[in-house]
């Protein structure tokens, strides 16, 4: 069974937006064992859309559509539903109420008629319920082939798949299990990972595939496959990642679906209880935001600051002037002092601290773009290691969190 | 002249990565004037890959292909290239020298003969070297049609297509001028923005595009035109956007394209020569994020902190605990005495704070999930205001920053 996604809008075709709702419905499908077979982004321009059906019809057993249902002249989709499936525009009474329901609720002025053209569906369509906006979902079939038609706002979209479409699709079509399983490594390149296992890569069998999926200082392997049998499908993926995971001991820091790098370090934390603050210079807070974007991190998690203008490491962290001025403010001298000092400030057992020069420019400082130092504060004492990332802001940060991440996870998995 | 991005690569399909390619291709070909057609994301799958390229063949005469040009197995881009264009891969010099520069470059050992299968290229493309990775990139035409194909890691593929693509295209085809301008709104939503500037936008011209682009708490408005003289198409739409501003100068925060939010705080701020620090509780970390990923905040950002555990607001910022003990953590007035006290402690002008709860449990508070209070504190006194985000995480935290920008802004114009 294979599905199609299409995502409408000219804002994804000139770069306006990132389009995440494509890999957010396709994860969720994958779980349900559907695969997509193709994601395709096109205009809000009625022939684009319609030919854009047609040729989903072709390959795909379910077209997921996102996008276009707005109550704005630009947004066209629901018309041009109307046109593909032969249909005609009534109004539907459950999505008058609702439209009026959400007003009442969040406390806003009258619906305006343009609110109420949300409930106007094609006759033959099934509704679905949109509870966070105004724009209903729509279940549509022809020729054995499912359409479903869903707002482009990110939260009502997956709202309405959770809630409306998922347990529809699990109803109506017979699907094999799939299964993924992800190793992340740090800190070797694809070629060499990949002669490294060579030998076990080249022993697996036709229907699991290998994907190396390199970005900036890791690489992640990737174990898929496909089948009827869903205990046998993860036994014989799961074997084979133990023994990956065992050859690659010095890299492999755990597998992504499982767990976040946060989420280990979390869980490492929480089993100990101890506790984590950081000291985030060059990397500006990125640090933080990663730890604190996933729920239940305030278990573990104390505080941070971001001491940005060189004068603050010393005012409120403590950090020795002398040290700043012997040193530079990027040494691995002041990224300790800085780990060590926050540790004591949020009364953490760990402390990650960075300083750097993230560019593009070199700053009031003596070093050059893209050196880095990077020290953890433990209860053991201070580790720091110092570091060239280039000369590009956003690979400079970006690599400052994963090699920090790194080095932080090592620490707190010794014994 | 119309173009196609294709990217290859089955992470995408399966929801493991968000496709970022995409979008800042088709931002960077509508500079120069190439509109995007569409975008398919496709399997690493040989048929699939060939029935795409026939496929955009007939829409498009410029094809953008990333992706699958790494040197492992799952790799079959350039092969199928090779078949595509009835071509053979031959060894390319330039290639082999630029792995071996690049691996003394980066301190790695030997190159492996995988690496130098990248120098395997189809005799008949234009080679485009990849200073950055061991993957060229390839410039090929058939029947008046132009195949690129990129590798798919992020920072190589935007310094070939800046470095090499983009100016061939420029040479190769004639292009009229495309040009978008949009206005940035908070705090109304999309259907009532229309009713107010109806007017307006049915007078608007038919080369004329307008878009309405809501997400949390926003609403971007977009206009759009084509057309061979880059002035009258500049003038045209500036002259429209300037009466657009005008009418919703309540909501209106400025233009998206000249500057994010961030830029025009550090427009004014540099200006006044005044600075800002921010103590942020539920939103964690992520404003200071925003405010440090745009070069150069280091002229009016001195820094920041996150007291996620209650006490520290008491123990660093200074918070009374009477005051939380009083009117509770999430409170207009432990925000408002964050904000203070944070001016205090980095010594700047301003203080943004925020404190709530983003759920997905109520934590140890005594408040609901999705309750906020943001504070602003000035040269002038404080400012602040308590919201109910409602109950997704996400949802609150996004909301909370957007919210809290927009009240900063605020309070900055007012001079």
């Amino acid at each position: 069974m294979l599905a199609e996604i299409i995502t409408i809008g000219d804002e994804i075709l000139i770069g306006q937006i990132i389009d995440t709702n494509s890999a957010y419905i396709s994860k969720e499908l994958n779980k349900i064992g559907v695969k997509v077979y193709q994601i395709t982004s096109i205009q809000d321009d009625r022939s684009h859309i319609l030919q854009a059906f047609e040729e989903a019809k072709k390959h795909a057993d379910l077209v997921i559509v996102t996008g276009g249902l707005g109550p704005t002249k630009d947004d066209i989709t629901k018309q041009t539903f109307c046109d593909f499936f032969d249909d005609t525009l009534v109004e539907d009474q459950n999505v008058v109420e609702n439209v009026k329901q959400l007003f009442k609720k969040y406390q806003l002025n009258k619906p305006l008629p343009a609110n109420f053209q949300q409930a106007m569906v094609p006759s033959k369509a099934i509704i679905l319920t949109n509870l966070h906006g105004t724009a209903p979902g729509m279940w549509m079939e022809r020729d054995e082939k499912v359409f479903v038609s869903l707002p482009g706002v990110p939260y009502e979209m997956k709202s309405l798949l959770q809630e409306e479409v998922l347990p529809r699709i699990v109803k109506r079509f017979n699907r094999p299990h799939i299964y993924h399983k992800t190793l992340l490594t740090y800190g070797l390149g694809e070629s060499t990972i990949a002669e490294r296992i060579a030998d076990w890569e080249n022993a697996l069998p036709k229907n699991i595939k290998l994907a190396y999926l390199p970005s900036l200082g890791r690489v992640r392997l990737r174990l898929s496959s496909m089948g009827a049998d869903e205990n046998a499908l993860k036994k014989s993926i799961d074997t084979r990642m133990e023994v990956l995971n065992e050859m690659l001991s010095d890299i492999a820091v755990g597998y992504e679906d499982e767990t976040s790098i946060v989420g280990r370090i979390a869980h490492i934390l929480n089993q100990k209880k101890q506790t984590l603050s950081l000291a985030e210079s060059c990397t500006g807070g990125a640090i933080v935001e990663k730890i604190t974007a996933e729920a239940g991190a305030s278990s573990f998690f104390l505080g941070s600051i971001v001491p940005y203008k060189t004068e603050l490491k010393t005012q409120i962290l403590g950090v020795p002037s002398s040290l700043i001025e012997e040193f530079s403010v990027v040494s691995i001298q002041v990224a300790e002092s800085m780990a060590l000092n926050c540790c004591k400030l949020f009364n953490t057992d760990y402390a990650i601290s960075t300083t750097g020069i993230a560019g593009p420019t070199k700053g009031d400082g003596k070093d050059e773009v893209g050196t880095v130092c990077i020290a953890i504060a433990s209860p053991k004492g201070v580790i720091s290691e110092k570091f060239n990332f280039g000369n590009d802001r956003f690979r400079v940060i970006e690599k400052t969190i994963n090699k920090a991440f790194e080095m932080f996870l090592k620490e707190i998995s010794k014994n």
